[in-house]
């Protein structure tokens, strides 16, 4: 049967079957398709474009081994994490041959129907690499051939794709111990303000992180400040900031497992940090001095007007035996409820009306959209409220963030679209998924005559450019 | 373009694109749009309507300065409240100019794009003032000159309006201490059983309400009862209740941040209010003692007969820098998560299956609409569920709200619409978008097979108006 | 008016309006329309079948006085259960009329309008017993007579039914000391691998159980084991899985009000234990006990291959007075807020890898479908989610659940539908409202461009029946 060995993607896909309201999502659309795509938060690796040299690997490199979205889903139905290559972090054997990865997960892509994941993967193979065969375990080896052969052209190596995908900013995600030397590279050449690195403090911050005292050194190395106590940390800290912002960054990046903010006395977190460098435990000490620290990085973004993001609710690493065997991010990761308004009071108290200061949050918990998220971000002047993260990057996850979110905050209150993706060759399939859902939903809000023709055009621009632009102060006026 | 400077509202806004829904959708308005209102809850102030010679006042008076919804969408934005007329606790000055204020307004409203604000505030323009042009930084002072201009004529008078607009029923919310003077003077005239007051005493129940000795002072003024503890303060309240019920008063209202319900000994009761005469602080006992005094005030209800309404969820005042400046109500308050089938059961297992006793409770928190309201409204006689409060008074909240109670509470445990306004000419659209949304469901539900067409047109004549007058005991027959 | 006494159900109920998807609905659900029923959860009583003489007993015993998601829709509306018959616990007279018990069920039949209760009965009236006209207090003695002439008749014996309802596999749930004799009856004939028992250890697991003591001395009994201690204790529930499995049954099932897990080491679960069996009560240890009996009855379905069912979240008898009249099941459980991510670690750690294991969960709190469920079932391979449960046994809870699960966790990791119903004669039209629901969902999908026809035709399957079968290990190849 045809359908079952081609794919062809319709150009109307994501829009509402109602004639009315696809006619006019896809006149939004139009405007909207070729604009430049802004990614102002992911997880691209910044050699992929800083070494001119590097590609983008086999088929299964570039889809399976790296990438959580795809092995959980076949690892939850019994496939084992070796038999798809993932290393090990004792340095067991794994499949090695690419060949039998990509047939384990062809043989499993069915699992994938209905998901996000396979209509990115789909929308992949055929808009990046032309293929319009359906994925499966047939066709899985000319599929493999195809790819590979593509794969080794030169107009398929990342900084070709770049341009081909027209992004306009991509920015990384470093450790605030990172050297920035891949930016430093792209800011020798042309690439200067287009790839830009964002500070994410964490490993440093919380004192229970693994490998905490190593990652406190580093930081007293790169920043060339002796690290001797929670005074010296900080400056360490803001010098750190400082470099990144001479690097390009305009933002920082936070995450934690509860958005808990609480001024400690100075002495208080002197007293917590000195204890911790001395490799004292205490209990409860990480999380409060955690909680201190989202405020103390929020002073300093008042000071550097670095945009500070806020993501939370992710119970990391809940399967204990895969973290131990394959170390994070395998897909284990596991949203928790989360509670913002208590949470945020102390922050927002302090810094939700300074003008300099703006922060950009991300839920795991949607019934907190409209609950907290979208009164806090349609009042205080500082607050951003980020795209649906995650899980909820998803053509429903949309629907349901925009209908619970904008008739409340507005869409002026939210910061736009980002792909959070490590996966660089996906980053046009997502943010189409973005785009063509948001026309859908203006068109929607049209056709129910709440908002009229002339808005939904602006908003339409908004949502897939412009908010992005201004959140995260990429603006040329900036 | 024209477009972007002539709104015209559409006659099928808020119905399905889809063509059959919205006929049926039509056709079931048609039969309630021009209903008369009954509006059980709310906050007009009485005096707009006992003072013959009341007035709207200017445009912004109207619909900027007293309205939380409007100006915290600004504030948001970076608007001072100082620049948009808001008058501050300490009488340090602000804009007097209300053009200007209005012109300020004008230039953001594109932040309303896509919220029930921004359509209440269109369709009142256009269906009460008869104003076509889109409002817009251009258009804001040929806008405010028109408005002016009507604001001034006779027939644009609150109590005109009244007419207009087919209210049948209005209640206010007054406090436990108020005199209800403006209720007298409208008993006087023709307007006795249809401006109704409302017994809400917060002020004196919460131990930790702003001036709570001066609040029981004046219980005591006005009930003429000499509150020296416990049961003189029980007295006084009945005593206050008798009295709004002789002046139409057929509920109460009562606000809280959990509803927790605890039955305490009257000696452990009388033990904590003499300790709070005394201005004894004790851990928790304003909390302790507002749990035993929404049972105490459900037992009163059981033989008075005043409904008891319930508002939960709203953490007032969030940002304390602003309520120091301009005081309570200026759109911080934000939800918290809220917990009902444990902290409801003291006070359900009391009085739910008594026949004389009736609560009506409202959420901010969505998840309980189907995990805890609907099956505790479907169940005990005595309770039931209140429309979307809120951020929730909106079309989508309507439509998750329809889509999450009816199918385990019905309707019939509804208690039909609330516009919970203090905002006088909006009421009429307030009830019109709920009107259009619930004829828009039932035609879905017709469409879908679920209800026929005779039990529709039963369903939305009660969620138009019969289901209210039931719920607070208006009904002529009671 | 026509439409208010008769209704003919539209065969198109449950699908969207829009005419596409639509017309693929049809499709699809003409290709699963007809398939045989799997019912691997429910609860309906072995008797019904084993007793080859049993009947379904008069209208008022068949439809309303076992039922209680229909009398409480009554009582809600402040119908008193005496007179719906049901039976009180100290055998005070109750109303024994079962025409005038119809009468009242009938004129209060518009409770429920829009209710899937409402849906369910009114199609059950038309297809299994021809009934089309529409029920109220007219026709209530009409259809009453008809009901009862039909009741009568042999090919309206349940066993009749049961081949007509063309029912595959018929799951039963039965008390950990359950003699299974009905089962017995059962596989002696031909119906052997039809209807199965599943294993229910709630009574003897739980200290607090009502009973518990006898519960156990029950246990010993017809396991032949001397229950004196904890060890002896788990000999007796293995014995008796072991019986339960012999007889057919390929499940457990378990209700919690938390879905706690925790590990005791042996000796604290044995200390814990011969307290209870003393009758010493300790706080807070019936909780623990049942949090590590959770995870003792993983560890004994990886040696036994029953798949292992978790029920939570229901707060039981919420309503003491009504508990106490007319004890449980009377329409008073009311759902809770629920946390699974915190509370299976233990379990999931344990066993969530073990290829023997396997978990089916059901949620009353559906914040938690796409929050933690779906990223867990996403994740573990034991790990299945159930179908909606009980109050979201329902249209609309369905298309929630399926738009917030699928995109996450596929549909892969889902266990098909349960029909959890003690209401024999409800089974083909509860399975058909599911049919319908997610065919009319994948059209959606179809129309939307999510999946292609050749996916969404083996997707309709598996929903249908496929994944029923596989998760509860009933599979021929099994």
């Amino acid at each position: 049967m045809g359908m079952s060995t081609a794919t062809t993607l319709s150009p109307d896909r994501l829009f509402s079957p109602d004639p009315t309201q696809r006619g006019i999502a896809r006149e939004l659309y139009a405007t909207v398709r070729d604009l430049p795509i802004v990614s102002p938060h992911g997880h691209v690796d910044p050699d992929l474009l800083a070494d001119a040299k590097a590609t983008l690997g086999t088929p299964a490199e570039l889809f399976i081994i790296p990438d959580h979205y795809v092995f959980r889903m076949l690892y939850s139905q019994g496939v084992r994490l070796e038999d798809l290559g993932i290393p090990t972090r004792d340095g067991e054997p794994v499949e090695t041959d690419h060949r039998r990865v990509w047939q384990r997960f062809a043989e499993n892509f069915y699992l994938f129907r209905g998901t996000p994941t396979g209509l990115w993967l789909t929308d992949e193979l055929q808009s990046v690499f032309g293929i319009r065969e359906k994925l499966s375990g047939e066709s899985a080896q000319k599929i493999y051939d195809q790819l590979e052969e593509k794969l080794s052209r030169p107009e398929y190596s990342p900084r070709a794709l770049y341009k081909r995908f027209n992004i306009e900013t991509l920015c990384t995600t470093d450790a605030a111990t990172a050297t920035l030397e891949q930016h430093s590279v792209l800011r020798r050449e042309t690439w200067g303000s287009q790839i830009r690195p964002t500070f994410r403090p964490d490993a440093v911050v919380n004192l229970d992180a693994p490998n905490w005292h190593e990652n406190i050194r580093q930081l007293g190395m790169v920043s060339q400040i002796d690290i001797v106590g929670y005074s010296s940390y900080i400056r360490a800290l803001e010098t750190r900031r400082t470099y990144f912002k001479q690097m390009g960054a305009t933002a920082t990046d936070h995450s934690a497992l509860s958005p808990r903010t609480e001024r400690l006395s100075d002495h208080e977190a002197g007293r917590i940090f000195d204890r911790a460098l001395r490799g004292e435990a205490e209990a409860g000490a990480a999380e409060r001095f955690t909680a201190h620290m989202l405020l103390e990085m929020a002073r300093m973004s008042t000071e550097d007007g670095l945009v500070m993001q806020l993501h939370v609710g992710s119970y990391r690493n809940h399967n204990r035996n895969l973290f131990e065997r394959f170390g994070p991010d395998k897909g284990a990761d596991t949203p928790v409820s989360t509670e913002w308004t208590r949470n945020l009071h102390a922050l927002l108290n302090a810094y939700g009306e300074n003008p300099n200061y703006r922060l950009i949050v991300f839920t795991l918990d949607e019934s907190t959209y409209g609950r907290e998220l979208a009164p806090l971000a349609g009042h205080y002047p500082a607050l951003l409220l980020g795209p649906p993260w995650w899980f909820f990057d998803s053509p429903a996850g949309m629907r349901r963030y925009l209908d619970s979110v904008v008739e409340t905050a507005g869409i002026y209150n939210l910061a736009g679209f980002n792909d959070d993706t490590r996966a660089f060759a996906s980053i046009p399939v997502r943010h189409d998924v973005w785009r063509r859902v948001t026309c859908d939903w203006l068109a929607g809000q049209m056709v129910m005559g709440i908002v009229d023709e002339a808005d939904a055009a602006e908003m339409a621009l908004d949502l897939a450019y412009r908010l992005a632009k201004r959140a995260y102060r990429l603006s040329d006026e900036q």
